[in-house]
């Protein structure tokens, strides 16, 4: 099947994603947190299907599209992790009478509007950042916290307060197990003394929801957490192996692209594959000078570890691969390469469709 | 119109299209050089027969799928400026019976399998490499090009050589008019001898295809060339703009983007726009930190200049835009900014699709 294919292609190992998705299924199993999968890096109806058969059934999106997408598709249990878009009130109606959806919220200004213009009662958490930087009340801003969990669980009629949601973005900074792991804590330690706080101050029940792949993936207690969202672990990708979050035999997709040049003279081979297909989401290799993939060996069904071959610039379309000689002596033009992506969700993103090991075509969101 | 937006749009200033146009039909027309305009930046049928309104009848793609797609839509003429992929060659033979279809080579092995297996004649360009070192054969390797040359006219008949093809993707690394220029003086000069290198071994007429957007913008005179292949001076962008190659005002698509959180205290607003909007496309700011988009001002009908405000970072759905109280001050959550692009090619091939001034939407390749 492999062997068939013409054009730069992501190929998808189902058994891996399965692996994956058990092994973070299990854990929340026994530790007794809620798993609420993101669904952002597949898009994929049938990979959503596979968590449906594990027991998933309340999952987390990136923008009320692709919630509508999946409402569409039969999810039911949906939470927008974006911050609410004023513009998109007509939409948040229309999906909330069809589904059970969760908002998140970090503004008092749009609190009010949105509470002004639902026509239906909606669930949403209080978005805290706990060092991310992005989106969300600044944790040491309590104040604004208290004062909008106050809103949302005494003046709103609306809008009904779930509890403190983050995504410990910051995570993607460390490079070892050990450095998740610190972060996880901090960050559990900091939204704790938030809910605290809140439940001091005699405002009821405030879940947590927080757990990204990286931490979700490394850390084995979730003590103090309600639910984890993780959403790359699906598929992991070169960057959260850079990170520490996952083994590189944890990778489930693959990009195969077709070899048009080989150019021992320059040290290079060019692939059918550019910034249209991976996306310019780079690392930083040893040598200081950033990379967009690595090549790994095509075996009759799957791949096998990396070797010392990465892509080195992109453009368009085109993929530079610089290697050693030796390297670049078993390839010809018209012979395949498979790559593994820094960024699965982008690259993903990108070719909006997989195909599995044994050739079924298995789309994205379009 | 704009002001109806709801979701991340990319818009459309057509009468900047039409002017970056009509300045490069006009200057090709009194230099007397052959505009052969790419295609890959816009990706639009419209915007295809905006250029066929003035007189363009031949155009360049950069992958065989969009040679399919445009010779669907009407056009025949087409150079695949991309290194011919064997695994396509039924897909070759049936554009090749539909199109004047013109390919690239750098490799006799391709070009020997080319010959063998085409059922029609198809005309050919060595790509010569003048500095990219992306694909071609490296311009020094004279002995290489000599011999692909004789292999083309001499000993294939399917195969008709029209002369050399370079892209001076090195132009890129440009940061003002004058070293534009200078690339564009010393790419000429290169590969003019080659041409007088491969007529003086009695291989008859060669034909010089060689200009991208910097050069063929910035550039009056194009003595010794035949034919130009501009594409991202249809819209231009933000990168085009510090190499030199164009005017901020010259540029003809904007992102507008619903903002959906205000945080003076991180000095920071929220955008819906991400990495699946704009790219992951940086350049790097007089800080030394990398940037991802410029803010303007919404017109009622357009955009004003760029302020002094930029996207510095993406994740998937959020853009994060830094910028000072007396800015920040300016927005509201549910309010529209506009942001100028870093690379336009990249960001219309993600967002599939415009939005004209007037409201018109003007799709891109499916």
């Amino acid at each position: 099947m492999i062997s068939q294919i013409n054009r730069p292609t992501l190929l998808l190992d189902l058994s891996r994603v399965r692996n994956n998705l058990r092994k973070m299924v299990d854990k929340a199993h026994q530790t007794g947190v809620r798993l609420r999968p993101h669904f952002k890096t597949h898009q994929s109806v049938e990979i959503g299907n596979m968590a449906r058969s594990m027991g998933i059934d309340a999952i987390t999106v990136s923008s009320l599209k692709m919630a509508e997408f999946f409402n569409h598709n039969g999810w039911d249990d949906i939470t927008v992790a974006f911050p609410v878009n004023l513009r998109e009130i007509t939409e948040i109606n229309r999906l909330a009478k069809q589904a059970r959806l969760q908002l998140i919220l970090e503004d008092p200004y749009v609190a009010a509007r949105l509470e002004a213009k639902l026509q239906e009662q909606v669930r949403v958490w209080i978005e805290v950042d706990l060092g991310d930087k992005r989106s969300g009340i600044w944790y040491e801003h309590q104040d604004k916290i208290l004062e909008l969990a106050r809103y949302l669980r005494n003046e709103s009629d609306n809008l009904v307060l779930m509890g403190l949601l983050s995504h410990t973005g910051y995570a993607y900074g460390a490079r070892s197990k050990a450095e998740i792991l610190d972060i996880h804590l901090e960050s559990t330690q900091r939204i704790k003394a938030l809910k605290e706080m809140l439940e001091a101050a005699g405002l009821g029940e405030i879940a947590i929801s927080m757990g990204d792949t990286p931490t979700s993936s490394v850390a084995e207690d979730f003590e103090h957490l309600d639910e984890i969202r993780p959403g790359n672990f699906f598929f992991y990708d070169l960057m959260q192996h850079q990170i520490g979050a996952c083994e590189e035999s944890d990778i489930a997709v693959l990009m195969v692209c077709p070899v048009v040049a080989v150019e021992p003279d320059k040290g290079q081979m060019i692939i059918h594959g550019g910034a249209v297909h991976f996306s310019k989401e780079r690392l930083t290799g040893p040598d200081g000078n950033p990379y967009y993939g690595k090549l790994v060996p095509l075996l009759e069904s799957g791949w096998g570890p990396s070797i010392d071959a990465t892509i080195t610039s992109l453009s368009q379309e085109h993929g530079v691969i610089k290697a050693s000689p030796e390297i670049l002596n078993q390839y010809l033009p018209g012979d395949l390469v498979g790559i593994l992506p820094v960024h699965s969700c982008l690259t993903a993103n990108l070719m909006r469709g997989y195909m599995s090991l044994d050739g079924q075509l298995i789309f994205g969101m379009t």
